[in-house]
């Protein structure tokens, strides 16, 4: 095997410059945290794995089943271990790409909660079906037709009449996004899925975003009674037209508390619980039994001009800003205060940082950040214990 | 060569399904743009090409060098044609790996725009001096050392004397963010450069970030006079001691024209210029010899639900929303109203859209746009001409 090595004498062809980290990887498996190469994104795996622990216990005594929400983290090995560990059914994801990435790497039941539209992206998604347990959310008979077209036409090259798509109606219940805007509409689509050659009608989709981030409990908890019982009308109403409706899936790290103790919901989507941001903590503070600071944007400070100020090297294309800025963990007084390209600027009144010095942020958000790394660095007792890619970064289609 | 194509039936091992766009990369050369898989970075060429020609000849009139800045697009591409036809005499970015990653790609003139920290990539930046012209900023002594330790050692290595690193003091000209903050710390500074083995006094960086978004004409002048009589000074009291100090370099898109017009600067950093995006057009609006949108975000409405609104597949992973929401492009009367991870909310009041129609999204902000996607999608007259990979994704230690 030594002959496929490179050499800088044969063939008059330069040798490659010697790996290091930094220069594809962040670090490597056994570097203290101060050899890794920043900004890089960490899981403290020792709190990680407390999340998991602490949700598979939740949901066991809700009675619910917990589906991972992967569009968080796109990790096939996050993905892995909410399953193992976690005692996730199986998880969610927003795109088709994001489910073969997922797919490809091992997972084998997935929901696309989400519209998927177009037909190239709809036959991609049919085809998943032939892999593992695949379905999809729909809000639009247009969408169901499409939907029964493609199964059909996939059915008919491969010569497979048991292949199925299963199809969950997706209901607005307070968001304002996408999703059946009535009751009589969500009854009509859930019909009409039935009636599909191809579809199964496989449920109620019934997702509240924006109750996730409603940081005091009461309002929370009103915003949700609203959002749950148009949940349950609707789905007496798919009932009462005939149909089984025994999948209701929805809520996350922020609601699922109130979701899971409804009677209503039979599925929780919560994603954030595995690695916690900042916005997710100030909503915590509000709820037992919380959850822990598990993902950290590790960063370097590279500049102390003076007057109170230092500058480290995570900004924008390391830490996402649309939830606020980051916060910085564990060092008393110091806070941050801007977030450009490529600079995360620090008010530091004592001087306490130095040239070199790391610091841990805390996203504002985890899943646009996640999305900005190609790796994780799993760290435990200071040193790097694993490197998982971040699988699905980029799958945007 | 057809032995080397995968097959089923050889080995017991399946076949990788068939490519298509949107499994990997979003379109193929020759695609309309109709079959692009959304959301997708779309650069109109005859746009980006206009861009160019006008920033090369606006340069040549105020007589000043062109330094494209990379960090917008982290593409090799883009960057070779700003060399090529926009007569760029080399690029800055801001990251080692941008550096790594571009140089590999065969940019051979590049100034890090910024503070580097830290042995390990001290020294990687150093070895790109052996692949072509490299500069670097410094606001700190213990920085200027830590250059001079990693040259020297380098030389060691190597045997070769020549080796040197050139190094431009960073002075903070308005911004509050990196630089020296005093005019005796710049000219100290320099001077510690000038004296250190190994490395060669290459200049002044002065760059106002924040004037480049300044949209009142008179108040961005205004501005700039302030941090243009500063660098002036900095310039003199630095020549006073004895250096040489012919390289001024910085300005942005939104301010060039009048730095580039002051005598002061010899080089100006512009990068948004060739894409554009929302935020530049608004300070745009008060400029004249105004740059055209030549980047948009394509996306598919994938929900009408109906009450006005529409959503399309472009969230904040697709088009970033520091800098605000994404305008919309060449469609009167429809406005995003909101992002969220997967989703482009949009207030369509006429119910213009339809289910599958692509839209353009101008972002609010191109830099952190174009770090989120791995691929540009080139497109003239309706079709796919090209697709440029965005060659430092991610490059971001």
């Amino acid at each position: 095997m030594s002959t496929a090595q490179p050499s800088p004498d044969r063939d008059g062809v330069a040798a490659p410059p010697a790996w290091e980290p930094g220069y594809d990887i962040p670090a490597r498996v056994g570097d203290p945290v101060a050899a890794v190469a920043t900004p890089a994104l960490i899981v403290d795996l020792d709190a990680f794995e407390r999340n998991l622990d602490r949700m598979r216990r939740r949901a066991a005594e809700l009675g619910v089943a917990l589906r991972a929400h992967a569009k968080m983290h796109k990790s096939a090995d996050v993905a892995q271990a909410q399953i193992a560990r976690g005692g996730a059914v199986g998880i969610c994801c927003q795109k088709v790409s994001e489910a073969e990435a997922l797919m490809r790497a091992g997972l084998a039941d997935v929901l696309v909660s989400n519209q998927v539209v177009g037909e190239a992206r709809v036959a991609r998604l049919v085809r998943l079906t032939e892999r593992g347990a695949v379905a999809v959310c729909a809000d639009h008979p247009d969408q169901v037709a499409a939907f029964s077209r493609a199964v059909t036409a996939r059915r008919a090259e491969t010569g497979s009449d048991r292949l199925t798509l299963d199809v969950l109606v997706e209901m607005d219940c307070g968001s304002g996004r996408c999703g059946t805007g009535s009751i009589a509409g969500s009854v009509a689509l859930a019909s009409a899925i039935d009636a599909s050659p191809g579809l199964r009608f496989a449920g109620l989709q019934s997702y509240y975003g924006r109750a996730q981030h409603i940081v005091d409990p009461a309002e929370r908890r009103a915003a949700l009674a609203t959002s749950l019982a148009l949940t349950a009308a609707t789905r007496d109403a798919i009932r009462a037209a005939g149909l089984p409706c025994d999948r209701i899936t929805g809520a996350g790290t922020g609601s699922f508390e109130i979701e899971g103790a409804s009677g209503v919901y039979t599925e929780i989507q919560a994603g954030s619980y595995a690695f916690m941001d900042a916005d997710y903590a100030r909503v915590r503070e509000t709820t037992p039994d919380a959850f822990e600071h598990a993902l950290f944007v590790l960063a370097t400070v590279i500049s102390v001009p003076g007057r109170g100020r230092a500058v480290c090297d995570a900004g924008l294309k390391a830490v996402a800003a649309d939830s606020g800025l980051p916060l910085v963990h564990g060092l008393s007084g110091i806070a941050a205060t801007g977030l450009s390209d490529e600079h995360c600027t620090l008010a530091d009144p004592e001087a306490q940082l130095t040239l070199g010095a790391q610091v841990h942020l805390i996203p504002g958000h985890c899943d646009p950040t996640c999305n900005l790394h190609d790796w994780y660095v799993g760290v435990r007792h200071g040193r790097v214990e694993c490197l998982w890619p971040v699988t699905a970064r980029g799958k945007v289609f």
